[in-house]
């Protein structure tokens, strides 16, 4: 694997999944030059990457025929277990000296079962999910947390810089991801703080504006507080990240938690509070549609005057 | 109230309550060159402040009748009503024209009181609680979070700036003592998902340092995470705000809550762990000795190096 010189002209890429996220990381490396091959389930979505140069590979097996490093964006990790260990997936079709990197949010053990059955092909394969969301994909600001080997991870380091600032390997395989899931565990709990803060004023009857000019730099100030909540007092619940993607994160955090035999009540709570956020129809909200979930419980209205 | 210009040598200020916060803000009032008289149940503590040139009154009434402006900064609303409203308390040795600010953290309908029983007596009185720790408070630093008369706290508000830097009137009386309660229950939950997630981290066996590196200045950032989280990892449970202060704070939000029809799971189950981190003989711990709680519960071991 070290003798792979990652350079354009040199390296050839392969990107698996051209949603949101992926359409905008799959850019960067087309914009830095590299050659690139994508592969998408809906193949109209990855049209405008082949517009910028890409090339559009028909199957999996086709698309890593072409590749050199191959990356994974996908959806849930029953997608990366199909695209990576099925019949008609990546290691059916990968030969001795190929790279993996899937960036998916997805479970360790999965993580950890890839990179084993990767290395018995002499294919290396890294876990490296990121956060950052749309805008962080699209400004190539991403925090990137990676698993996997160290010379593997430092080969790869200039294709990961050319789609985040902060680029941390966390330990060998799964430590990517399951660094993603202590960054959920703490979005999740918090969420719960900042909604319950909002009602709580509220109920009160204070200005919601004037309060956040209180609380918002001190010691309760939070990422979710000063860029979530005045989304949810605007009642703008446009997705910046969706409901039914980060409950399957809390849910791939609870099931290595309960395999580590680990209590969360925290983390538990949120999973149901937002379980309540997809039973009341937000399921394609962003996730600060939890504000709503708690005013029904509490009989409250809320405005959304802005949502979709 | 109007009439009453703040300025050195011309306001007389009284200050009850010099405990840890109350001698650091009391020293700055002292420091701008008011004439200022102490109280303080247990004397002793005043003294520093009395070499410093405060006059030391012997009872609530001597220093009512000293001062223009009487502050307090006392330990819980019991404390407030007898010092403010009971039969040697301020109120009964008030004269017309006097202003009360009370800045201890203490319930918002105490607070209304509290401002309808001083308007009979012709005074005027302002809830001010502040946030900043310690620190803030020796750095006059704080937010403080004011409810009360638009005018009386504009003539406050030279005095204030001497001991804050964000300095908020929230609305009516109460209202400071509300967007309290609103900063407490931020930080109640999210304490639980910055410990949370250290507990994930430490049982999947990554190193905590480098997961900070990778979670801390994204969308899972806070306060709590940057400052209370490398002190938990530290082993270091120092009190910078007592566990056992903040169970009274978070119970009169839960209270505030109860009598405003409105269910707070979240601070509900925040309370119930930092109960259990009383339990457990941490009162006079710092608030981030919830890690031990959960770690207990978990029947996990915590570093507890640098902990008294």
């Amino acid at each position: 694997m070290s003798e792979l010189a990652i350079a354009p002209g040199q390296t050839r890429l392969g990107w698996i999944g051209t949603g949101v996220m992926g359409a905008s990381m799959c850019g960067h490396l087309l914009d830095a030059g590299y050659q690139t091959t994508c592969f998408n389930r809906s193949p109209e979505k990855a049209e405008p990457l082949v517009a910028r140069g890409a090339s559009l590979a028909g199957s999996v097996a086709e698309l890593v025929a072409q590749s050199d490093v191959v990356f994974t964006m996908l959806g849930y990790p029953q997608d990366v277990r199909q695209v990576v260990l099925g019949s008609d997936g990546i290691l059916a079709a990968a030969r001795s000296g190929m790279v993996l990197v899937d960036m998916t949010t997805s479970q360790p053990s999965l993580a950890m079962e890839i990179a084993e059955a990767a290395e018995r092909q002499g294919v290396a394969a890294v876990d490296a999910p990121v956060s950052g969301g749309d805008v962080g994909a699209r400004e190539a600001r991403l925090s990137i947390m990676i698993g996997g080997r160290e010379e593997v991870v430092r080969t790869l380091t200039p294709l990961l810089e050319l789609l985040g600032t902060t680029i941390v390997r966390q330990g060998g395989p799964g430590a990517g991801q399951h660094t993603k899931m202590v960054n959920q565990t703490l979005i999740a709990t918090n969420m719960i703080g900042v909604c319950e803060a909002l009602l709580y004023a509220q109920a009160a009857e204070l200005d919601l504006e004037t309060v956040l000019r209180s609380v918002a730099s001190g010691a309760a100030g939070s990422w979710s507080l000063s860029n979530l909540a005045p989304r949810m007092m605007g009642g703008d619940f446009a997705p910046g990240f969706f409901v039914e993607h980060f409950i399957k994160d809390m849910g791939i955090a609870l099931d290595e938690a309960n395999r580590m035999g680990l209590a969360l009540p925290g983390l538990a709570l949120a999973r149901q509070l937002y379980e309540a956020v997809r039973a009341q129809g937000h399921a394609r909200d962003g996730t600060q549609a939890l504000i709503l979930a708690l005013a029904t419980l509490n009989a409250r209205t809320w405005p959304t005057g802005a949502s979709g």
